[in-house]
């Protein structure tokens, strides 16, 4: 825990710094993954999954009765949660999609966008410590959505060559066509060329290690692109005198959480909050199983006290935080000004495993200072939206001069001539 | 000219096939560059402008005098022009604005999201042949529209160490903060790692030759986006047999005018529109002055025989071309069966020249078959969408099991804990 008493500004971007992750030997790794599987295909994988992941799997394909039984292997209280769940990402998601507004720039030139769904997608979702079904929820209801004909979804078995049943129960539920045993920067490469069982796919989702990280960006020089770059998961919470240390601590435990880099800053203007909240964070740190995660990351964290809450969103605008909790009062006066955030929580009950799991919010978010210049994943993630025109001949006469001018300008006298020659007498057949 | 006939479906893949760009010297080139633009800061642009653009250049700042002198330096029919090119992108992007709107997803659980600007952003426009200041006005307008507070210009200088006036007159009507004379991959460098002169930015937009392209890419391994990858443009035509022969020839000349890489496609289901459509471009490419380009993108382009517009667009689906020109009776039944494309022009009097500079339409558009995944340029290129949401007491009431059992399931006990302690009544201070 790293404590900074109103730091001068001079020193923010000190603060800020993120975890440099180290990029050559990983770039060497993923590319040697990527040969071998393109060229050995489902046997590739296979063989990573022994090497990577200690399992014996023959096939990478998912049984149906795998799938089947998933739904008896989880409680009745699981599926309904993830069924509310699944309903309000739904619902938030759904209104996402905007009407055809077809605009008239000039009389008989009338301009539209519409939405086409991106064909195939790729969902990843990690194994490890945790099951991610809720990724599943946030990846595929979108995907579905949209409109996508192809939703695959990759996920590497645990050592007895399984998945978990909360992962197969949602991916089924939200209509994954398909799902594949295989993981980390093999899983990518396999979307990005496709092999024999599984068919390549337009865009990569979801998030994982530093290898699979490493290997969406290296798909994209196959043609796939990807949700947004990644680093570890972020939280930044600002505290008044009216927010409670008890909720902050739990938020801010629930990020350290995640793993041992993620990253967790917390910016109080009250002296007395600050202190709370750190001795807070000592007691309900005893109380959690995945202790040694929190006590890794919190080494790296900033407690930090500021004047003001202007300041304190100065500061949240520069470091542009995956998730922002503004535990204060008058939290409404606070939304225009901020400028760089994947999501923001507002006031005391809005914490932040609201929008990871439930909310309808999506939790796939730019890490990494990436809130500056990306969005979170939403139903625009699995949509291209592509122009269309009609020009009237009237349109065509009433844009004709503008058109060959430019064009003449640039030189470009074929441009011009596509105008001209329609409005050429000569040329009226229709 | 390369001719098929009622090509069998298993060549489709050799007929969408695009030219193969060779990236591996390029990449070694562009990290040079990279390197010495860090390191030596505007006096490597400086340099730059003298090996690749034989341009002496004391300064890459522009000078107040030359920008007021570019008014001068224009016709007014020009002016004109530009600013009628500028109210219809406007009205069309403006459009594109959409209203926030806040979801109830459970009682007491509102999400919504709002539009933020990019705060910092870059603009290349290439130098070379053809002048592009309609790609300024393509790319500042949305920029300015959606609030980008730095929106900076780079171009390289011809050899006298001059800007276009154009340029620098439609950067000025559309709101670029700040311009410099320098191009190539270094001007990318530039933009991504700031020098004495040029202010770093989030995202750089713009279309360049494959130098600039590489170094677009390589700029998002330092945390800068891109507006899209890129490749030549490209245009497919599908005519009927009420298309103009005539016309059909002009649009595809004036793609294949772009550059000797350009990509044109020709599909018709009419023997006679057909042929008379060959002899067409025969006749009209002796009156063009870019002929040498034209002459050696023509060697490489495609005129297929199909049998129906069904079989067409399923091959223009499969191709994705940046620009589709749909020169058929009944365009309308086609629309909606179009998947993959950047923009599409409909009928016979919406000629790609109407969208390349005035109906409103951007013309940055997604090449090489990305339209599979990518949309070209919009106001929502220059935005980030954070989302936003606020649970009172209640809400989180509603909300509380359901994210306990998730949280818990996936195992993360803090996440859960901080809906727990929320309601427990001991830590109700509010």
């Amino acid at each position: 825990m790293q404590i900074s008493k109103y730091p001068e500004k001079n020193t923010w971007s000190e603060l800020i710094k993120r975890p440099v992750i180290k990029r050559e030997e990983i770039a060497e790794i993923v590319e040697e993954i990527f040969n071998k599987v393109k060229e050995n295909g489902d046997q590739a994988l296979i063989d990573f999954n022994k090497k990577f992941d200690g399992a014996e799997v023959k096939n990478i394909n998912i049984s149906l009765e795998e799938i089947e039984n998933a739904e008896s292997l989880i409680s009745d209280e699981l599926k309904s949660a993830i069924q509310k769940a699944k309903e309000n990402i739904t619902k938030f998601h759904v209104s996402q999609n905007v009407e055809i507004e077809k605009i008239e720039t000039t009389k008989g030139v009338i301009c539209w966008r519409e939405n086409r769904a991106i064909d195939k997608v790729g969902i990843y979702i990690p194994g490890g410590t945790a099951p991610l079904f809720s990724t599943v929820l946030m990846l595929a209801i979108p995907a579905k959505l949209a409109g996508c004909k192809e939703i695959i979804l990759c996920t590497p078995p645990d050592k007895n060559g399984n998945i978990n049943p909360a992962i197969f129960y949602t991916a089924k539920l939200c209509g994954v066509t398909k799902i594949f045993k295989t993981g980390g920067a093999q899983a990518v490469a396999a979307m990005t060329f496709g092999t024999e069982s599984i068919p390549n796919v337009y865009k990569v989702f979801g998030p994982g290690n530093q290898f699979v990280v490493a290997a969406k960006e290296y798909a994209q020089n196959f043609g796939v692109s990807i949700d947004m770059p990644a680093g570890p998961s972020e939280v930044l919470v600002i505290a008044d005198e009216k927010a409670v240390p008890a909720f902050c601590s739990a938020d801010l435990l629930s990020q350290a959480e995640h793993g041992s880099d993620s990253q967790v800053i917390f910016i109080s203007i009250d002296v007395k909050i600050f202190n709370e909240t750190i001795k807070e964070i000592e007691k309900q740190i005893k109380e959690l199983p995945r202790n040694e995660y929190v006590q890794e990351s919190l080494k790296n964290s900033h407690f930090i006290l500021l004047e003001t809450i202007e300041e304190a969103v100065e500061f949240s605008n520069l470091y542009a935080p995956e998730h922002l909790i503004l535990a204060i009062e008058d939290f409404e006066n606070s939304i225009s000004k901020i400028q760089n955030a994947g999501s923001v929580f507002l006031g005391n009950y809005s914490c932040e495993s609201a929008g990871d799991y439930a909310s309808g919010t999506n939790h796939t978010l730019p890490t990494n200072g990436f809130a500056k210049n990306y969005s979170g994943v939403s139903l625009d993630s699995f949509v291209k939206k592509i122009t269309f025109q009609h020009l009237s001949k009237e349109g065509l006469q009433n844009l004709a001069k503008t058109i060959e001018i430019m064009a003449e300008a640039e030189g470009l006298f074929a441009h011009k001539n596509a105008v001209s020659i329609r409005l050429n007498q000569d040329n009226e057949r229709i």
